[in-house]
Formats: structure tokens, C-alpha cells, sequence
């Protein structure tokens, strides 16, 4: 476990940050460049308001965890400022894009820009303890929590009532996020945010019966046969199940804990691709053609956010079943993702492994899932 | 030419529409199942408002220039009716997709709902003289254009002024629209419709040095460095050009004929695959990683308006050259395309040639494309 560990270690810290830190920040602007070639060349200048947040939140996270350097901490007062300067309307509500000088590109149609931004002004407002910053953190999540219900506000375009289809992403990436910004919330509004988070992870978007993880259901969680409603992201499901498994540690929830885990297992089993290795990107509950054409690549994050899963579910059990499953994905993705050039990770491949995009970061890519993924697998084999 | 313009007419009477007749009509709510497999089994039954109307077209059409076949003016009504009774808002815009029944899913958003929609009433129109489908499908044409300057309303995403991109698809479409509709349109708007279509789409979407058409470009035609200013659609430019020749032929315009012949040859040598042939589906003009995942896919329709360009470029010039060229995209098309299981196409292939999804027809793959390919090609061939 001891050399896992520390395979993970080097890489973040040796390779992996040295890149983003290198090429990254826009020396003019501030924030980031995140289209980085293997040389770290930037190749478009705009900046994706998610990325902006994830890579501010990275740099403070690890300045909070692994050590108290002030560069780490330089570099993400570059994307706080940014966003705080530039990533807002008027009403607060996040863009989603913004050109390299911070004129708004693309409105917030996507409230996902607003969670990241809550991610950074929280880790970095934890770092500094300003207090702006925490406040900012706050109001955001309070934004956040009040257009729950309707998070694309007036680009949605559901027609009302129809077929009235519940998404998975939000309570997912709250039950992250609420955990995140813990120590500035009200006790009770987390834990009540958690005891949502929980039932609708669990009891709505889970299929009981199967352990996967639907993206879209009916409002009662019953399932609907459309693309939407037929729609497994398997990456999707095993990530909220390592957030899943953070909180049934933190409660001491045991059933939570083997419940994560059995779903981890069944996900991985039923998204691997036996033919060529690694796991699909979208597939169809029904074995219906999927909609995305993108549906049989390989994605980084698919399998960074499982390496997190299962190396946390072999730390909470020990059970060398979960081990081995480690290894078949540590394996699959050193071997496809892993480029010795940049010492990052390519994003994207085919279904055969090979290089789709021989991009390092762009429009979705940035200095996130890596990071946090070694990160996280560094410290629970090490545990 | 008459071998191959023998087999497109047969491919297309004996195997492509009798598979739609079969398999696509819905007995119980009428309008068309578009979301068919190898062996025509319907595997959803959405109905996408595209295709219900491209195949309203699609038999009006035959109806018009093949034969008097009832059975073909009958199966375009089920889609008019469909689309007359279910497919408008209470301000005459068309949703984007309805469930079988007709309950709209997805707000008019698109405008080429709308675009498409004009196109089946007009040839039906033109088959029945029905004055009310008449009516409605030059009112439709009236409010596309009256939305032309802001298609997407409410529901555009991109920030007002920032980088005020124009884009390819609705002067592309509006070029074929004003003469499908040409008969019920007043002769000056057609002219001045036509003109301003050849402007835009040559002057200002077409690269002069390069012969590329650009999906987006500035206002006043200049180029934009970004994702968006970036892309290229080779499919997209060659089904233009050839829309630009049907402009050309009829008003005698040889500079605009040899113009749109140019492009076609330039668009398809940038597009096509040395490695594994067949025409990529998007591309970068830098040669930078583009935004879709799909890029370097195959898609059906790409093929068949190439075909189409190619046999009419053919057609009107007699020269060799384009003959051959004609020939190889053939050759690639119908080995990998073609599936002589259902007697219709695939639409999906990957890089290699692989098929991708087994379907024959889904949300943006219908009783089109293929179709009206096989026609056109068929009656360009034949003269």
C-alpha cells in the first residue's frame, strides 16, 4: 500500500502541481489558463468560470492539507480574485464562462459554476481566514440551496409538467459541498443538508436492486423509459459514492459504508468495458443505443474519481477483493491516462485507450480531478 | 453514371422508404417513430419535431417529383396533421421534441424546428393545395424570418455584445428554405432572400483563400479565435455549396457555380481522414483539440450531401476529376454505411469505420438525409 501511496504522492506533488503551477496562471489577467497543451502551451485563452473555482480550490486545499506554502497560496488568491472580481452578475448568480480579461461570455445557465466558486472561497477563505472571503463562501452556498429547485432559472428548457424528471448531479455535488464549507455553515444545516443529500443519493437515485446510479427519475424515483431516464454515467455514480463514503465515516454509519461500497463495486462491474479495457462514459440502463456520442471513451475523471472510490473502500474494509479491483483500474488508467511528457494526464480517449484529444487541460479539463484524485488515493493507502 | 444513378433509385424505392412506410408510422397517435433499429423495432417513442417534419417533407417530396402514390401523400398527412395539431406553442414556435401523445417535452428553443416544419407544409401544401397548410407554412417561414436576428431568444446563453459571433446554420438553411417555399412566397422576397443567402454564405462564412466554411465568425465576416470562431463542419460547408449550386443553375450564374464547386473540393480534401478515410465530422482551422468529444466520427448525413454535392458538381460541369472524387466517397460510404440488414444506413461510425451505435434511425436521424441523398444523386446522375 506503502508504495501505492506514494506513487500518488510523487506524482501530485513532483509532477502533477509543478505543471498547473508552471503554465497555468495568466501572469496579464490573473486566474487561469486552462487549454494546456502536453507542453504546457495555452492554445485558447477563455476562462471557464468551473475551472477557475475547481483550480483555486485545489491550490488552497493543499496549502490546507499537505503544507503551508505561500506559493500554493499565491496561486489561489490569483483565481479567488478573478472570480470575485469578474465571475458574478448582479444578482450574484455565477457565469459560465468569461473571455481572459473577465468579460462575460456565457450566462449562468449552470449553477455548477456556483458550487465551484463556493469550493474555492471556502478552502481559501479556511487558508486565510478572511473574512470576505467566508462570507462570500456562505452567500454562495445560500444562493446555491435557493435556486435548488430551479437551477437553470430561464435557459431550462424542460417544458413544465410533462415528464417532470429529477437530476442527479445537484444533491451529489451538495452532499460534497455541504461537508466542504462545514466549519462556516450552521451545525444544523448541515446535517440536515447531509440527511437530504443521503436520501436522495441513496433512496431516490439509486436502483436498490442493482446498485446503479440513474442521472434523471421521476419526481416519486421511479424510473421513466426515455434517453434522459435510461441514462448511467458510471463515473458520476462511483464518485458520489467515495462522497457517500465520507459521510457514513464521519457519521459512523455502517450500513451507509457497505451500502456506497456494494453500489462502487456493481457500478464498476457493470460500466467496464471487458473488450478493450477501462469504463464507458454514458451507457443505457436497457442496453438501448445511448444518446452522447461520446458514450464509449475514456475519460480521466471517470477513472480518477474510481481509483478514490476503491482505494478509500479497501482503506474503510480492508477487503482484498476491493484491492484487487484498485489495482485493475490503477493499472488501466497508468498505463492510458498518464503522459511521462507533461507528467499530467490526458483527458480523453477512445474506446480502444487511445489518445482522442492530445489536449492536458481545455474547456472541461483543468487542474482538478487529477490533483484531488491523487490526493485522496495518496491518503487513504497510506492510512 | 446510369449504373450508379440506377442504384441510388433502387436503394432508395426498393430498400430505404419501404423501411420507413413499415416501421416508422404510429397507428395510435399518429406522426412518425423515429427511434428505429436494425430490424425497425421502435426503442423510443419521443417524437423529435426535426424529424417529424423532415419526413412530412420527405414523402410530399416523393409524392411531388416521383409518383402520385397515395400511400406516400398519406403517410406525409399523418405528419402534417401531427404537427399541425401538437408541434406550436400559443405563438406559432415549435417545440423542440413531444412524448408519442404529443405533450410538448422540450420549448421551442431551436429554430429549425420551425425551419423544418415550413418545409413539410410547403411540399404537402404543394400536393394537396390545401390553402390552410399553404397558409401555415408560408406564416411559418414569415416567423422564422421575423426571429432571425435573435433565433434561440430567451434561451441563448451567450452574453450579450462580449463576442457577438454569427452563426452558419440559419443562412445556410434559409438558402434551401426560400426556394423549397419559392412557390408561395412573393417573387421579390425570394430574390432578396436568395441574394442575401449568397452573401452570407460566401461572403461572409467562407474563408475566399482557404474555400473552408466557418460555423462562426464575427459580424462583420472576420474571424474570432476561439472554440466557436474556430470550428469547422465539413459536412455542413459541403451541404451548403450545394445548395449554393441550385442557386447557381437557376440563375445562370457561373461565378457562383464554380465558386461553390471550388469549396466543395477544398472542404473535402481538409476533411477527409488519410488514415482511415471517410469525411471527420468536426475540425479546428488551428488544427487545436476541438470542443466534441464526436470530432472524429462518421456520420451518414455528412456522406450523403457530399455525394450530393459531388454528383450535381458532376452534373454541371462534366469534369473527371469530380467524377473521381464522386467515386471515392461512394466507395466509402456504401462499404460502411450501408446496412443490408434494414436496407437503410447507419449513422454513426467511429474513426475506423466501426459502427458506433446500431441504429438506423434516433433523435436527429430520420427519414431524411438518406432519402433525399439517394434522390438527389439518383436524378443528378441521370441527365
Amino acid at each position: 500500500m506503502i508504495s501505492y501511496s506514494e506513487q500518488y504522492r510523487k506524482a501530485l506533488l513532483e509532477d502533477v502541481i509543478p505543471f498547473w503551477e508552471m503554465n497555468s496562471p495568466d501572469p496579464v489577467y490573473g486566474g487561469y489558463f486552462t487549454c494546456l497543451d502536453r507542453e504546457g502551451k495555452v492554445y485558447d485563452t477563455d476562462k471557464f468560470v468551473w475551472l477557475q473555482g475547481r483550480q483555486a480550490w485545489t491550490f488552497s486545499m493543499l496549502f490546507n492539507q499537505v503544507e503551508k506554502n505561500p506559493k500554493w497560496l499565491s496561486l489561489a488568491k490569483d483565481g479567488v480574485d478573478f472570480l470575485k472580481k469578474y465571475g458574478r452578475d448582479k444578482k450574484g448568480n455565477f457565469y459560465f464562462s468569461l473571455t481572459r480579461e473577465g468579460k462575460p461570455l456565457v450566462q449562468p445557465y449552470n449553477i455548477f459554476s456556483d458550487c465551484f466558486a463556493a469550493m474555492a472561497f471556502g478552502q481559501y477563505g479556511l487558508a486565510t481566514q478572511d473574512e470576505k472571503v467566508l462570507n462570500l463562501a456562505k452567500n454562495t452556498f445560500e444562493n446555491i440551496l435557493s435556486r435548488k429547485s430551479n437551477p437553470k432559472g430561464k435557459y431550462a428548457k424542460s417544458y413544465p409538467g410533462t415528464r417532470p424528471l429529477k437530476n442527479f448531479s445537484l444533491p451529489m455535488i451538495l452532499s460534497n459541498l455541504c461537508l466542504e464549507l462545514e466549519p462556516l455553515l450552521d451545525k444544523e444545516l448541515v446535517e440536515q443538508t447531509i440527511d437530504e443529500c443521503i436520501h436522495e443519493v441513496m433512496e431516490v437515485f439509486r436502483d436498490k436492486e442493482t446498485g446503479l446510479i440513474y442521472e434523471n427519475v421521476m419526481p416519486d424515483g421511479s424510473l421513466c423509459d426515455s434517453f434522459e431516464g435510461r441514462l448511467i454515467n458510471p463515473g458520476h455514480g462511483i464518485e458520489a459514492m467515495w462522497f457517500m463514503m465520507d459521510i457514513a465515516h464521519r457519521r459512523n454509519n455502517q450500513h451507509l459504508m457497505d451500502q456506497a461500497i456494494q453500489s462502487v463495486v456493481s457500478i464498476l462491474e457493470y460500466g467496464w468495458d471487458t473488450q478493450y479495457g477501462g469504463i464507458f462514459y454514458f451507457m443505457d440502463a436497457k442496453g438501448k443505443p445511448p444518446l452522447s456520442l461520446e458514450w464509449d471513451q475514456k475519460l480521466w475523471w471517470v477513472h480518477l474519481e474510481t481509483l478514490v472510490a476503491l482505494a478509500k473502500a479497501y482503506r474503510f474494509t480492508k477487503n482484498p477483493e476491493l484491492l484487487k479491483l484498485f489495482e485493475k483500474v490503477h493499472t488501466y488508467s497508468w498505463e492510458h491516462f498518464a503522459d511521462p511528457e507533461s507528467g499530467e494526464w490526458f483527458g480523453y480517449l477512445n474506446r480502444q485507450g487511445e489518445v482522442l484529444l492530445p489536449l492536458i487541460g481545455g474547456k472541461w479539463k483543468g487542474c482538478f480531478h487529477v490533483p484531488r484524485g491523487l490526493y485522496q488515493v495518496w491518503k487513504a493507502l497510506e492510512e
